[in-house]
């Protein structure tokens, strides 16, 4: 199954491109060039349209196509600062040079960071064009921070680094996964729910349909490791067993770690269904976790 | 003069050891570690002091003990990436190894990012245990966050860098230092006026009293940097000439650097003196700037 959902992925390149002429202008040319860059580097930009769907499943009727990008925002720094040396030590990311074999160590790190206080902007000023109640705001600005701080996806990189080499078993790796990608999709979800006004009952449901989305997106990425070529992936592929990462595949075979996709994807589904949030686009989304190819 | 305060500082630094018990005992230990190190290196706590004495200027009689320690934690982090290999490369801070050189490159980056959150929640907790008012609670984040934004801190930091073995203006050299280090401070005297309420007259005056102990406070690192030595200060002395950095003193000699440290100084004290806010606490700070030797 092909990932389309094109006029929501043209939108939200849209809406980047404007954060990258209207947010960026006034930054130190190295720094501007190399969030542009790494900004716009071709992505299926899955956390935008997780915030969008959730955003409508929830009853949202209003253009959320900006505060969908500061997700996007917060996952392309922390990309910028996976490919690091001192990090994972990638030149390879979605079949273009890392931003520091681009634009060097330095800036790929200050402009990483720079992107944190970028996103927060971007959250306000969607959050006021909707007019969105101040308590939304609040909440948005606190899922989002709370995913990329140091019990979300940092805590989640830094304990993955530190297992490299070593032999855990899957809950030890499933609390990594969902810190470390998890977080941040959880919240995406979240913040659409939270931005249409969703009850309590709905928000829970979306997250545990994001938690169920965003482990099936990371055992399919381990799968793909192992399954896919570095050019049909766009990454260097076979990392993972270089690295002695135990992956789900290495745990429970190609098969069993697709199967174990298939019925997380399956439980998350049936969680939206219940709070009548079961979206054609939402159901598309989870099912292509575990049908991509790269 | 002696840097002395030592009442305020004692207490600041229980609030640093509250944050460490209280903020970071979820997170994985060498991240944990990394931000204790940081954090609880000697330092003169200038920023929280700042943001006290402003407070109380402007009219303040809560503790603000907790608030004060927000700018201190961005500020710490930002010496953790400083450091860095990839950036400055300096083994040592305030008289200790970096806290990469003890923790790794991996886990100062990390966790330098991870404090911007850190500094996000000790303003949240403080303003609600202050009981401020929303409006100033959502103005006491954006501050620091902007001042530590690619705008500000960050952008200064890189613009630095590039400047390194170029041969720049008086005005390109204080462009980089106001944005690198007299930001945060800034942005910390203006967080203690909006804590305590002071109008816009008082905190636009607060603004030009920072702006003057930031330039201040840096012109003097660049005169010590020249006059002092390694185990006086601290820190590897002699690295700007040895980078080709085009200093203060470089620019004017010793004694006009001192001098326009001087000018600056009671420029910024008049500010205070007009809107009746020049305390003798908020004057000992400025006088230490351009006394201090280490």
């Amino acid at each position: 199954m092909p990932f389309r959902f094109d006029v929501d992925r043209e939108g939200i390149e849209r809406r980047l491109d404007e954060i990258c002429a209207g947010y960026l202008s006034d930054l130190p040319a190295g720094i501007a060039d190399a969030i542009r860059y790494g900004l716009k580097s071709p992505g299926k930009r899955l956390r935008p349209l997780l915030l969008l769907f959730a955003y409508r499943a929830a009853g949202g009727t209003d253009d959320a196509s900006l505060l969908a990008c500061a997700p996007e925002v917060i996952h392309c720094y922390s990309l910028m600062h996976d490919d690091l040396p001192c990090m994972d030590d990638d030149d390879m990311r979605r079949g273009r040079p890392t931003v520091h074999k681009v634009h060097g160590s330095r800036t790929a790190i200050l402009g990483g960071v720079a992107m944190i206080p970028l996103a927060v902007r971007v959250v306000r000023d969607s959050a006021q064009s909707m007019r969105l109640p101040r308590q939304a705001r609040t909440q948005l600005l606190e899922t989002l921070l709370d995913a990329g701080g140091a019990r979300g996806m940092i805590g989640g990189q830094l304990r993955d680094l530190a297992g490299e080499g070593l032999s855990l078993s899957l809950e030890e790796r499933e609390g990594i996964h969902s810190a470390k990608t998890g977080a941040l999709i959880v919240a995406s979800v979240r913040m659409g729910g939270l931005a249409a006004g969703g009850g309590q009952a709905q928000i829970a449901a979306l997250e545990r349909y994001g938690r169920a989305v965003g482990l099936a997106f990371q055992i399919m990425d381990d799968v793909l490791d192992v399954t896919s070529t570095t050019s049909a992936l766009g990454k260097t592929t076979g990392r993972d067993a270089a690295l002695g990462k135990s992956t789900y595949p290495a745990l429970l075979g190609v098969d069993g770690a697709r199967q174990r996709a298939e019925v997380l994807i399956a439980a998350g589904l049936e969680s939206l269904g219940q709070q009548k949030m079961l979206t054609q686009e939402l159901s598309q989304v989870a099912n292509f976790m575990v049908t991509r190819t790269s």
